[in-house]
């Protein structure tokens, strides 16, 4: 089981287009097979600042993932629309 | 519902204790009134890296936790084990 964040900033002007990509993406990923849990997050003194928050059974999983044709398209659209970290990948301890 | 991360870096030579300390910390925080989940994740790529990821019921019942006599007496010894960042709000959009 591993777990995933990758945090984004988005311009304001830009907030509602990406929820709604968020949106169709969180709804795809929730149904490939390895995904135990996907979310996105938003800061409470921030709006502007998200947090994909995910678990997956396996790397190999994971890595289906980010080949899937709606991570292609919406990743895509997302990067020209937010700022987005580099993914960092967690073990859970305890 | 609300979410917490706290990230950390912790020199290698204080990770043992760090890690003993944070054990101690779950293990009474999840008996905790409000406490939905807390979590203690490290980094794939670099140990040295944790990051604790918390739910909470409510605003009330994270503030009540950190005057819990547990954290505030573990929280005082890893302060001076390691470098923590400050705690991140967030709220579950999606």
């Amino acid at each position: 089981m591993i777990r995933v964040m990758v945090g984004s900033t988005v311009p304001t002007e830009h907030l509602d287009r990406v929820l709604e990509l968020y949106s169709r993406l969180v709804a795809e990923t929730r149904k490939e097979p390895g995904c135990v849990s996907y979310e996105l997050l938003q800061r409470q003194d921030d709006p502007r600042e998200l947090m994909l928050v995910e678990e997956w059974q396996s790397q190999e999983h994971l890595d289906a993932h980010t080949r899937t044709p709606h991570f292609v398209a919406i990743v895509g659209e997302l990067d020209q629309l937010e700022r987005a970290a580099p993914a960092l990948i967690y073990n859970q301890l305890l």
